[in-house]
């Protein structure tokens, strides 16, 4: 479930333009047509990459009257992110064990 | 090319099994057959996630003899964390520039 839920997070940053609808939508709620606007493609196009962002739980889109409003929820940013840190502190960990095992030797005999 | 850089290593990071070696990865280099052993698949098919890893430079890998041996490319770990945590940054920035807005407004006429 929660790897699912990477799978989806991961896969739906894999596009530079929903990367930068994240990044734009990062600043503050957009409505779709604001959000839609510098984009270099037909408002059908954005709709799909919304709906792959919506999929993945990266953004959540609400509709009052005729405007829908698109709004970037950060905790599932985090929790990629928070992925990925998890392994780079393991690598470190790993480097600093290295560390402290070279300093234990240093000098020894053999 | 820096997009491309974070297309590649989002989308190698969008399959639960690169993740997973990823992770097995992140403490310690390890040579293909350990890092394959304990994945529920063929050999030929490790090697292909392996390929994508590689090819968003994730990991990286060299032969000594008949023995190949993977390593993590832990700066590329961090430059797709980086991203998620520019985002997550901007957002909480926002925050707080509502929050003080809110609080300098706070019991004001009108």
């Amino acid at each position: 479930m929660l790897n699912d839920g990477l799978d989806l997070a991961f896969h739906a940053l894999s596009v530079a333009t929903r990367r930068e609808m994240v990044a734009r939508l990062a600043s503050g709620p957009l409505t779709v047509s604001d959000l839609a606007r510098p984009l270099p493609m037909s408002l059908p196009a954005v709709l799909q990459h919304l709906a792959v962002l919506e999929g993945a739980g990266l953004v959540h889109s609400q509709k009052a009257g005729r405007v829908r409003t698109c709004r970037l929820d950060a905790a599932a940013v985090a929790r990629a992110e928070r992925w990925l840190s998890d392994q780079r502190a393991q690598w470190e960990s790993r480097l600093d064990r290295l560390a402290e095992y070279l300093a234990s030797n240093e000098g020894g005999s053999k």
